[in-house]
């Protein structure tokens, strides 16, 4: 691993805003900052000033390219352990660009995705699961993905981790001590020891496997799908919804056709209101992209939202689309409770097998609250909210939680049926393995790659 | 004018990043920081440490919001002249979401776009055309209009208009001084003197009116259409012109059909090449948006390359399209000369009425250079670009300039008929007065609003 050259990216999001940041880390951080700056009070010393944002200019052969405040950090007490240099210069898309090409010209290197953050790792300043704890913040579309990263940041998984893996340590000391010296009259551990440890760590392991359901809709919210058909007052309801949580809207990069995605709250619930259609353009879901299309879209959803309009009846496309929601998580609304109603208690009994039904407004604002709770009441199943938890998140840990807890049932298995201590061994070794791919105490180059690839740049 | 209260915003550009960052200005600042902030080193103290990136948390009740570095300006050595807290925060969407929530809570107010830099010019730190710079700065699109702007923003322009202001400002001194005093036996100011200084301002004022032309192009780029059959070539022009300056590509926000800006520069020209049709993509724009629709794209450019399959004859779409051409700044591209030619030299010759015609194969990438110097010469009109010229790139300040040429006129012919000194005075109280609109020194409230709404929120 190239970890002594000085990588520099621009650390802050493309687009005209006030202020633009270039980020330099490395070696050679602060010979750079020393060619292309000039302070203003021409007496000041870079390295004499660390941490003190500096007024001058970033100059090009005597010309200045722009008015800028630096400021210089020396490592190890920086994120990445390293020299670090920031540039805080005038946003927008030239300014940065200038100086970035300014710095690699004195020396630097273009950073890859997540470098400075893989760099931070690799010096030991955080963790594997904390590493990618920073880019979910970043990433976080709404404020309990937000709090739950910072929660990883922090180090809380990273705590419970390691205290499962330091059993496992002192267990595998103790083995092996065990098997090499097996004439000893005191054993160093009995099965029994071993057994005890093993069934409370698979427990542990457990709970936070069984956390990731929630987790990854606390992380990535919950895939949610408004159906029905024109007219019915999807628009008006995606609006009251939205107006409660004022909503992040992105678009995904590289569709033909735009998708929005609108982040809302619902008691905590991050809610991503996925409108393949247009709902608030267009309003005619079904009609525009059809029955086979509104089954597409209800598949691939988490929650599906289903509006009918109870002042009109059930057509048959409204029953044919009520069948795809069988073992989905689904409500459906009967909207439109303001005007004279069309449908009848029977007919929807007969056609909602036993979904919840709400009767709403859109319009009047009435019965929004009702399909939070119900939301809620889907999502945790009753089950309070812990604050405190620790939650998995993240597809990867889940996965390596699952190999350890495997191999705490093999070893349980291999101990119960008395076999010889040195089989167990490898299933302890392969758990202690699993659980430092978490942290990233046991972790190879490829995965390291794998993961990073993922950051965005100037992280 | 609120002068006295403490805004705050975010001031870098929406987005995952790195870095996002809170800016706070105003009396409050400080207080607000020393309510929401812990620093890690607790006896660290935020007054006691200008200008120093102080590492720490935002802290909401007790509870870590996010983990960033905070600095402290104090004023008036600062943007805004006041006080000013950044905090240096995870880049994405909830961190300064939150934080500039909760600096709202403890007592700041949300920034009106271009605030900061309102504040900046009513304190005095800058002209309100270093301003306007700071904005232009911030949009530009290519290294000339940036390098424009910089000048801008170093007071070049400013300094030219007040030396002429100051001429006025003296004149109008003796002009008061001979109305008020007319018993004096030796005149203030002969009417000789006065001429001979409105002759010299007209001609420095005309000459600044002049740049403009030049001037809008640096700063918004030659709005710039290329059209042609499908599969005439246009993609692969597009992509060998994009090649050689590595283009910034914008989408028009607020349109419903996506409108692909691409910004090139071309011998220090910046081209903003408008895709209406999806070149790129498509690849058949008369094909797609039909022959009155080129018509409506070729008259609203600035420049037209025109693309011809000179291995193909002539059709009457393209012969129809060749006669919009007419007084329009356009290039005829005889495109894949490496093909058996259909069009022979006297079908261009009879259709073309005289523009410039190139031979190239865009596919070997044959001929780009002579595009390129053939709009280098369009633009400049065979005249030098002279780096140090003054150049007046806002229509704001061209209409400004327009109004003071016309009073300077206006008191020429005055004088030259011996009219009373006070009709005179008329004229050069107008002029001084629009001179003054320019650098801000005589300039309206509703003015300023006008100015600063069109700056984006942050700066």
């Amino acid at each position: 691993m190239y970890i002594d050259d000085t990588i520099a990216a621009v650390a802050t999001a493309p687009g005209e805003a006030g202020i633009g940041i270039v980020r330099i880390s490395g070696p050679n951080s602060l010979d750079i900052a020393n060619t292309i700056f000039r302070p203003v009070s021409k007496n000041i010393n870079i390295l004499e000033n660390p941490r003190k944002l500096i007024y001058g200019h970033i100059i090009d052969k005597d010309i200045k390219v722009d008015e800028v405040l630096l400021s210089f950090m020396k490592g190890p007490h920086t994120f990445t352990r390293e020299d670090i240099v920031e540039i805080n210069c005038h946003g927008g898309y030239i300014s940065v660009r200038k100086i970035l090409e300014l710095v690699i010209k004195s020396g630097a290197r273009i950073a890859d995705r997540g470098e400075f953050t893989k760099r931070a790792f690799l010096n030991g300043r955080i963790d594997l699961s904390q590493a990618e704890a920073t880019m979910d913040i970043i990433t976080s579309k709404t404020s309990a993905s937000f709090d739950i990263a910072q929660k990883q940041l922090e180090g809380k998984l990273s705590s419970k981790i390691k205290e499962i893996r330091d059993i496992l340590t002192l267990d595998l000391a103790k083995i092996t001590v065990a098997i090499d010296f097996p004439e000893e009259d005191e054993p160093e551990v009995t099965y029994e020891e071993l057994l005890a440890d093993l069934k409370k760590i698979k427990d542990e392991i457990h709970a936070l496997i069984l956390s990731f359901d929630k987790g990854k809709i606390m992380r990535d919210g919950l895939k949610t799908v408004i159906v029905g058909k024109p007219n019915v007052g999807k628009s008006s309801l995606l609006n009251a919804i939205l107006k409660e949580s004022r909503a992040i809207v992105t678009e995904i990069a590289g569709t033909t056709r735009d998708i929005i995605e609108e982040y809302v709250n619902i008691g905590g619930i991050p809610l991503r209101i996925v409108d393949t259609a247009g709902i608030r353009e267009t309003e005619d879901i079904v009609e525009k992209i059809g029955v086979q299309k509104s089954k597409e879209s209800i598949e691939s959803a988490d929650l599906v939202i289903m509006m009918l309009d109870s002042s009109r009846e059930l057509t048959d496309e409204d029953i044919e689309i009520l069948t795809y929601l069988d073992n989905k998580k689904s409500i459906i609304l009967m909207n439109k409770t303001d005007l004279a109603q069309a449908i009848t208690d029977e007919d929807i009994e007969k056609h909602t097998h036993g979904k919840s039904v709400i009767k709403i407004s859109a319009l009047e604002n009435k019965g929004i609250e009702e399909i939070e709770k119900e939301i809620e009441k889907m999502v945790y199943e009753g089950e309070l909210q812990t604050e405190n938890d620790i939650m998995v998140t993240n597809a990867r840990h889940k996965n390596s939680l699952e190999k350890a807890y495997t191999s705490c049932c093999d070893a349980i298995d291999a101990l119960d049926s008395n076999i010889e201590l040195d089989i167990a061994e490898t299933d302890f070794k392969i758990a202690w393995d699993s659980l430092g791919q978490i942290t990233g105490d046991t972790v190879s180059e490829d995965l390291l790659d794998t993961i990073f690839r993922e950051f965005c740049i100037g992280k």
